[in-house]
């Protein structure tokens, strides 16, 4: 290995083994570098195996992160019963869906419908002859070129009854000059499809440029700029309705002091102030991906496709608003939400990493459609448990509970201390360093400042 | 345990031991309940204490869910050369990071500004009697009993040069009959202060219950309607600019058949259209934020709160856009990345997840000004290398050679396999299915077909 002009660069380190880029990182960046390394490796799975195929997910890897994977049992979703895997590192997200799934499984359960599944690819280019020969040449001959081009990458994706929906060719000219954009879009049944989408825009420019550049006609005619070919993340029309409703009288909880038509309307209000304020929209809907993304992430998916995609959805009436919706009509209360997610169950990750395998498993191998309608309901219910802590107790209550809790595990508090401490900090800020002072006054038996 | 009346729900499932918990959820959703059990179990840490802490953070926890954790180094930032943890499941994003690193430490490095730290939170209530009255005695009263109030909560954060810097009554009823806010901003130091922020506002909340409830002046006046109180994720005023910039001249890279003038044009326009496209913007944000999450992961923080907050800022003016901006003006080009991150380097997990400790270590302890600073830079490097890819070689080339060999990984294929594997897949679809038939053939030395 050979160190660059300054001793905390290194040239040659993706060369190098996992053993000696841990043994780099840990030397130069570390001032006990022995107990970073011990630190780093008493999270290596024994099995080489299994690591190596972890390893593989990544570069430069030297050591495996954990997130606590949890379930929420309970889950009655379209008249079915699913234990929902969820991976957070965010205490009392798992408790509220598990609280919430037990609230509605009492009144008719979720239910989600799936109203399309369509995935959306594009390639960027330039033209600066004449639009309208463009349009001519593209609707008689460039549109079935690709077409047959692609028939052969088309074809497994095509068994199992998707494909390539359509190429459409868009006049961006008037947002920018000579800007053209080819739009594909796709159905790619049970797999996420990025793999696919991005081979079959790949393979059409490939073909485009090969046209331009070889077919007597083209070549001596106006040539496109080329500048890239990509699958879209925004996917409006690959979306999914999650929604529970009952009647408002059945909304009564018998630990709440609000009657069920108080705990409607303020549930209501919370909603429409989360679709009129932005600052409270962020917050909102950072509810329903705390549920939506533990799935996910379970899942093998990518929730950075999830998260990129349904805020670029909150905000497409040219303001950001909230994802879900409440109506209290009739004596009816209905609660919803409408998120485009564009997941999969086959492909990626889902089957190379062995938790996501068996998340798929414990949710009965769904397919793509299934698991959004799962997905979509556990960050209803997120939501839904979110607002009604926030309108009766307050977030904190629970929440702080909850950290005070951790901290205190972290510290090894005795069950005694622990009492001490609950009742304590019933009044006062929990930080870290706040309980780890009041335990080193309990401890040396010193007065609690 | 109970079971309900569906053999497929539960009661007092959360009061099992994580044992039986596991138990449960093997025998009911598995059929292979026992190789089950063993997965699960198989990614348990061999110390209990450890492991202790992992489940304290969440609930019903049966597992531990694991991601790659990688270095991307030679990152060179305000002058600084960090090493910099990222925690990310997605193949090829730390190579990206690590490469484009690598670029711009020849060009100077990455550069960062912290323009405020600003939080903030919300009471939301209803008050349906004069507004010029309810304003006043804000103004007169409530503002500093408030202040007053809550001093003692406040007390440690001032000491660390923090605290609540406004608390502001604001107006909403144009929008909603009779609703009103106020809104407190903090600066919380070197925590994200989500405990904080929403303990001040609880107490303030509290306290004006109280105040309505009992002081004779207030008590037999016009009631408000308190309704909640939180923090808000979305915090445009925490923001941090990112850039790298260079001579055009020097943007030259020797294995591209691009000239530096002919890469900036093409950079330049990915941008714009990723300013004025929606479709395009999610994606090309999502590229940021594939950077970005993986430091906000392997330090301990928040992705879900980062995520939301950054999307609904690329809408702030009504249009979804891209987060990143580029000029080519004078010979110069910059590149740029503006962005809010409520980001904390003490408090929460940061201090919990031994990672997460190790993380911010292995950056040097920053405070959280400078790891906004460090996660904009890797995100500014992921869009950058993911631009540089699109517009020469195309985002799959890298892309699913890595994937392939995840595949091939998986299923111990030998090096003379994957080297068929890599020549038969060139021009072909790469799935795990497809990957998978064609071992399976090369191994019976049947033909591919």
């Amino acid at each position: 290995m050979m160190k660059g002009k300054n001793d905390r660069s290194i040239r040659g380190f993706s060369r190098l083994s996992k053993q000696e880029k841990l043994n780099w990182v840990c030397e130069n960046f570390f001032g006990d570098s022995e107990s970073a390394q011990e630190t780093f490796e008493m999270f290596h799975l024994s099995d080489p195996d299994v690591q190596n195929i972890f390893d593989g997910f990544s570069e430069n890897t030297i050591s495996n992160h954990i997130l606590p994977y949890g379930v929420a049992p309970n889950f009655l979703i379209n008249n079915k019963t699913y234990c929902i895997p969820m991976v957070i590192e965010e205490s009392s997200v798992v408790a509220a869906a598990s609280s919430a799934s037990k609230f509605w499984a009492q009144r008719g359960g979720f239910q989600y419908e799936i109203k399309d599944v369509e995935k959306i690819g594009q390639i960027h280019f330039f033209w600066s002859g004449d639009p309208d020969s463009l349009k001519q040449l593209f609707n008689s001959e460039l549109k079935s070129d690709l077409n047959h081009h692609i028939a052969p990458f088309v074809k497994n994706m095509e068994k199992r009854g998707g494909g390539v929906r359509e190429i459409m060719l868009t006049d961006k000219t008037e947002e920018l000059d000579n800007y053209y954009q080819l739009v594909l879009t796709f159905d790619t049944c049970d797999s996420m499809g990025a793999n696919f989408i991005n081979t079959i825009l790949e393979e059409c420019l490939k073909r485009l440029k090969w046209l331009f550049a070889n077919r007597e006609d083209l070549k001596n005619g106006d040539q496109p700029e080329f500048l890239m070919a990509i699958l879209s993340n925004y996917t409006p029309d690959c979306l999914v309705r999650a929604w529970v409703e009952c009647s408002v009288d059945s909304l009564h909880h018998p630990q709440s002091s609000l009657t069920a038509a108080e705990f409607a309307d303020r549930f209501h209000k919370a909603v429409k102030i989360a679709q009129l304020d932005k600052y409270r929209a962020v917050t909102h809907n950072k509810g329903v991906f705390n549920g939506l993304d533990a799935v996910v992430l379970a899942t093998g998916n990518d929730f950075r496709a999830v998260e990129s995609c349904g805020h670029a959805f909150a905000a497409r009436s040219g303001r950001y608003q909230s994802l879900t919706d409440c109506s209290v009509e009739n004596g009816v209360f209905k609660f919803s939400l409408d998120i485009p997610l564009a997941i999969g169950t086959v492909g990626g990750l889902t089957c190379l990493h062995p938790l996501a395998k068996r998340s798929l498993e414990m949710l009965g191998n769904p397919g793509a459609r299934e698991l959004m309608g799962i997905a979509a309901c556990t960050g209803l219910a997120q939501n839904f448990a979110a607002i009604r802590s926030l309108i009766t107790t307050g977030i904190q209550y629970g929440h702080m509970k909850m950290h005070l809790e951790n901290i205190l595990n972290h510290l090894n508090a005795s069950p005694e201390e622990s009492e001490k401490a609950a009742l304590y900090f019933e009044s006062r800020i929990i930080s870290f360093n706040s309980v780890r002072n009041f335990l080193e006054n309990v401890r040396c038996a010193r007065p609690v400042k």
